[in-house]
């Protein structure tokens, strides 16, 4: 559905008054009042299955727009929501020092060779060109930032160094879903941090993750910070930041009782527990390599959970018992397409078993005659059989996936759960995985020999934060903001009997501001071609936090009703002590 | 050579008691102070060759470094003059009544080809993608808002719009030069401006020149306005903005007494001129055409003036007289490499003759005899010859150049001069030269059929500006930025032997602002391991509009020196008054 471009929202213009600083992105008529800020929104409430779709009531609200498939035009409200979540990071990166620049969205093949990255990334973009240069557009900056910095810093005096920008960054995305969440061109921070000795970056590190909580904590929203794997991206440390929801592409493993929590790659086993398994309960499944040249049998046992059963003789016993709320009947069968639900597949690869985890049944089959070796991988529950038909079994390996309901590996009671999670922001440690095969060299007090920079790479995905936090918020009403990011803390909606200037003197309580006083940073609704309750409708699309209306109350006692949708708020007010009183609604959002 | 890093710009951190605003790019160590900003200079004067490359005083001073060819990084300082440029058009376009968006940088082979743009463009950087997608990187965005405004508007009563975004943009240059004047990847800011009726949108651009000159009115730097023509982008008003500079591309020609400007492609003769030519006084030039059928030959007259000459018998007679100012003896040859001074190729190529023009003489010299096709033009000045040696010889054309010193074509009395500019900034009038292959149509108050909207588009070369801005005003001891975009208005600098208290006390005497009291931007130099007369070289280099000193006559009588390059200011001052004596510095800047 085309969305429509609103009448225009009006508000007083008071930069004679007060200076630019306030109408940064409104637009002023020449009559001296605020006209033609585009809202290109149906104003009416969302439709049927719109209700869990909240990138179309992003394109509704006239927040953005697709240009192409994974391409997407940030109109005037999303920018200002953008602008406001910029705001709220370079606010944390400054409390960690750390400097804002820009760098290019153009880097080269070259530079990505020197660090090894060229040939593992098939999801670079690259650019044709005249001269055939070689350029890529960046997917991230690792490279870049340690070229610039090898240029520049060559001594321990000159670190740590922190960097960071706030910029767009491009993926040949093979299927760009979900608006903002997974698209070809998105907008990401990325800080990148440079220290001397490790203990040194092991600090940063920490004081990045203290930035985060932060950051993340102003914007009053649940999130779980996971251990992670720092996958291809090279050294050890990493934490993930995730939003639980049913529209994420992570798995996010976390304990009921402690706060044990990891993503899919990092959950644990509690290893201690040991028991025995019925020998029938037995899976396998049949995988080929990355190669073709190899077939791979693995053997897993039934989803099963350890229980202590008293037996008949007194004594005690650790046994695994079958799980069927994990394994319906109809997955009964060794079908490989359900490996990924049996398998712990990236064990598998951990122990330098190339599977292929893409490839599709009925291609599968085509390949498998080709094959010329076969490897067995047997779980350790699993016991070998006494011939198996291959020459070298492999040893046994721990490859049995976690189970919801499994032990928890960090505590005695809990037991773990796993939600679907959108990942906002990761932390990784590098360590010298740039700046050895960079040449990124610093001098150290000592007078030694240079030594490679430790360094660290932190992002925050800030589009897709944005569609995240819709999607989080996003109600049968509409869109929801938090007040930090709103596009507008509040709105005052009139109907089209109050005249212009009522709307104007409520607007203008909220925004007087004297120093040190905060100011509400509100827009008027007095389009007069709109009824009161399609302006209403429209400002719950929006999502604007605050809601103050002038209808019946005003005209019959000179009363503002004050909506908060988010907790339920609906209460008429005074204009005296009006401000107080949204700033102290405010305070909760 | 590569620029080093400084040690750290501190000042006192006013975050806690003052808010956030004032800190964005600054760094904040943990006790309290601020330490780390970024800044990578040599902290030394130019060197030899170097007063002239204000791109080499960038780099030097730590605003940019390039990353390819082209290509540009912008540091922490580069950054924070382009945001507060950013900032400035922020401001002008408020007042026009501009929303601000956000449109991708990608673009699509089919949506040009639809404006029929795609074909002639040579600069277009494609992507390949694994879909083979017909992916372009934006030069300019035409084409795409006027796709998203015909998918969104469709009434008159929407309009006018005014939509306008800050963001990069890209273009296969094929000799990048100049660092940001001429690079692959440059900021703009352009402004699409929709309209109903022809002169409502007549009227929209001239609120947009008026903007403009706002604009450039608070850069207080010279600027020329030139009447333009509108090339390829089509429809027929539009200004070019520019700055006088030896580093210029363009030409811009305008009259030594009344106001009259135009770019070389628009400058006028003075056509009510006549006079007699000597008939020896001939050029004759030799092309080909762009598909190398055709030999062109060019017949012009020598340079001349007209002069007034009294005869023996009284009379008066105007008579062309040769201008050896304008052709030195060597080039009297008629050697086509020298065809653009003696030929205006501009109206050359107006008569619809597709000569070429930037061929190579020894490359025409091998092509000639290929030529199946010859034509002759002859300068309206130039007497056809008796027996032209082609069948179809052209009418008469007026393709001489115009020189500097000839007369004005607007007053009587003003003689025509030319300088070096260069561009940086863009005004349009489009009319339906986008709407109508894109379909923007929008139903009128009439009931009638759906017309396509006027269009405007207005372009600020952002990163360009700043290049420029740098050329303008770098003297021979480093960059000096105008008071609006300076990275800091003022730096207080300190020798290593004043405490860092007093530093402190000095800026935030600077800083402090009641509400409506203007504060100084500043920054605080106290690095302690350079010495005075080291920092003092490194702030002239950076080009703060004022530096304010705490050297000898501090530690004496606890006065500061207060520096103006720009002005040739150097004041002692006490602290009563600091304020208010550098803020009236500042707004001479």
């Amino acid at each position: 559905m085309p969305a429509r471009l609103g009448y225009g929202l009006r508000r007083c213009n008071l930069q004679k008054r007060r200076g630019f600083q306030n109408a940064r992105l409104i637009s002023v008529d020449s009559r001296n009042r605020l006209s033609n800020f585009w809202t290109p929104t149906g104003g009416i409430s969302p439709q049927d299955g719109e209700q869990d779709d909240s990138h179309a009531l992003l394109v509704r609200g006239g927040f953005l727009r697709q240009a192409h498939s994974g391409v997407f035009h940030l109109l005037p409200l999303g920018l200002r929501v953008q602008e406001r979540l910029s705001w709220l990071i370079d606010k944390h990166m400054a409390t960690l020092g750390a400097s804002k620049l820009s760098l290019s969205s153009i880097t080269t093949e070259a530079l990505w060779r020197q660090s090894g990255r060229y040939s593992a990334n098939s999801e670079l973009l690259r650019l044709s060109d005249r001269k055939d240069s070689g350029f890529l557009l960046s997917p991230t900056h690792e490279e870049e930032i340690t070229s610039l910095v090898a240029g520049m810093v060559h001594s321990y005096k000159d670190l740590p160094l922190k960097l960071y920008q706030i910029g767009r960054k491009y993926r040949d995305e093979r299927r760009p879903r979900q608006g903002l969440l997974r698209a070809k061109e998105f907008l990401m921070k990325d800080l990148y941090t440079f220290d001397y000795a490790h203990e040194h970056a092991l600090q940063t590190y920490q004081s990045v993750r203290t930035a985060y909580n932060n950051f993340f904590d102003e914007l009053k929203l649940p999130y779980l910070v996971a251990d992670a794997d720092s996958g291809n991206m090279g050294g050890k440390l990493s934490h993930e930041y995730h939003f639980v929801s049913p529209k994420g592409e992570d798995n996010v493993w976390s304990c009921s009782s402690c706060d044990y929590v990891a993503n899919e790659e990092l959950v644990e086993k509690r290893t201690h527990d040991t028991g025995r398994l019925p020998t029938s309960q037995e899976l396998h499944f049949t995988g080929i390599s990355v190669d073709r040249t190899t077939k791979i049998h693995i053997h897993v046992p039934y989803p099963a959970r350890l229980v202590n059963v008293p037996c008949s003789d007194g004594t005690k016993l650790n046994v695994y018992v079958p799980r069927p709320d994990i394994l319906p009947p109809s997955l009964l069968s060794s079908d490989s397409t359900h490996i990924e639900k049996f398998v712990n597949l990236h064990a598998v690869k951990k122990a330098a078993i190339d599977i292929d985890t893409g490839i599709e049944k009925t291609t599968l089959q085509s390949f498998l005659p080709k094959t010329t070796k076969t490897i067995h991988i047997y779980d350790r529950l699993v016991p070998y059989p006494k011939y198996p038909d291959s020459e070298i079994p492999l040893n046994h390996l721990d490859i049995t996936r976690i189970y919801p309901g499994d032990p928890c590996p960090r505590c005695e009671s809990g037991e773990l759960k796993v939600q679907k999670a959108i990942e906002v922001a990761h932390t990784f440690h590098l360590g010298t995985r740039y700046s050895e095969p960079l040449k990124a060299l610093v001098a150290g007090p000592d007078g030694m020999a240079k030594q490679p920079m430790q360094m660290g790479c932190h992002g925050i995905g800030v589009s897709r934060l944005i569609g995240a936090i819709a999607s989080l918020l996003a109600d049968d009403k509409g869109l929801n903001w938090p007040r930090v990011i709103a596009p507008f803390e509040c709105i005052v909606v009139t109907t089209p009997q109050v005249p212009e200037e009522d709307g104007v003197e409520v607007y203008d309580i909220l925004r007087e501001g004297a120093q040190g006083y905060e100011i509400v940073d509100t827009v008027i609704d007095d389009r007069p071609i709109k009824s009161l309750a399609w302006k209403l409708r429209d400002a719950d699309l929006i999502g604007y936090p605050v809601i103050v209306v002038l209808g019946r109350a005003w005209k019959e006692r000179r009363r503002v009703e004050v909506q908060c949708r988010r907790h339920g708020v609906k209460t008429e007010m005074e204009l005296e002590g009006l401000k107080e009183g949204v700033l102290k609604l405010l305070d909760l959002l």
